[in-house]
């Protein structure tokens, strides 16, 4: 089977982008996908569509949080409260994008989301960040987070996405086709399989469908 | 097995809705649940929450709609481009709250439904709506929606909703726990069965998790 290639846009904000993590590393290996991790801020999305995220939606939030236990339950995934939330994911964010080989950034991306919904770990902090970078393998992350070339990868990481149409987080992209939230692997295994059932008419047909009200 | 209650908060603006409303068919009947359907203003709730709806966010709409032919798909329900949206779903919502008995209450959402999501019909029209009601065994309802004690229905239920902490559509409620969308019957299920990972002690865990960001 030839290789494809997925790209994940994730934030450590988002517990739904830590679940879908964990189930994309067997997913991905039974599927030959090689994944590309794409570090995307959630905040610069929300403020590009004028929108909230759940963290910041009181109701959406403590529902989140259960369905994240219901869905960590499920995966045999441990999931326990994050030291605060929502918190600033810059520092982690751009210490996964600070250069190393790909197999060591992926590490990296387990070890800072285990220290987000695992360990319970401030990982707003850059002190703590640098921490869970050391441990992984990547030196002197906290003077490299802050050379501006690093962050301006973010930034075009984040923009990147927006263009692809990325709206939320996680993200999962194949052959530019977007699959959102851990609740799509479904839906991405029948189109990695052939088998989506929606077809570039359908997609047509209801591109243009007019609104007739508004708020 | 006792008969238990599920609410359905719903709004025949949302695509989700339609397919949960669908899938709850067989789903109640094989659960012995007794469902109450709940028409709900999504935009008056997202008023409330000062959040967007979906079909509200150019990329989100057209990811919903291809995640929505995809679940028909799999449910094998019929799924046709509305004739316009969002569309105003004042007329339809009134009109589920007309006095009737309960089977023909279930009898319209599911004609409404129809006409808005497989018979592109515009159900933002009072009148188209009172001809879907008349289909279904509800006369006059084109004066009978405009009657200020049904409009007044439609608020009180819909703040009923809010002070259950609903945030979207569909939700549906059985003793006071909320599931939200077409992905959650899974967890419905489970946690009917008695075997819901989530207890009382990770709700209080959970709960007190503060903020340390603000976009």
């Amino acid at each position: 089977m030839a290789e494809r290639v997925l790209r994940f846009h994730f934030d450590y904000i988002s517990p739904y982008s830590y679940l879908a993590w964990h189930r994309l590393q067997r997913f991905a290996s039974e599927h030959a996908l090689r994944v590309e991790v794409k570090p995307t801020l959630f905040a610069a999305l929300l403020n590009h569509l004028g929108h909230k995220g759940p963290g910041e939606i009181p109701p959406k939030q403590r529902y989140m949080f259960k369905d994240c236990l219901r869905g960590a339950a499920l995966l045999n995934v441990p999931f326990e409260p994050p030291a605060t939330h929502p918190f600033n994911p810059l520092a982690a964010l751009r210490a996964t994008l600070l250069d190393m080989d790909e197999a060591t950034r992926q590490r990296l991306v387990t070890h800072l989301y285990t220290a987000t919904w695992a360990r319970s770990l401030d990982v707003g902090s850059p002190e703590v960040v640098a921490g869970v970078c050391a441990e992984a393998g990547v030196p002197d992350a906290l003077q490299r987070i802050a050379d501006p070339a690093v962050k301006a990868r973010l930034r075009e990481a984040t923009e990147e996405a927006i263009a692809l149409g990325v709206f939320g987080v996680p993200t999962m992209i194949v052959d530019g086709e977007l699959f959102w939230g851990t609740d799509s692997f479904g839906h991405l295994e029948r189109y990695l399989a052939g088998d989506d059932p929606v077809g570039p008419d359908d997609v047509e047909r209801w591109a243009s469908i007019e609104s007739s009200a508004e708020r």
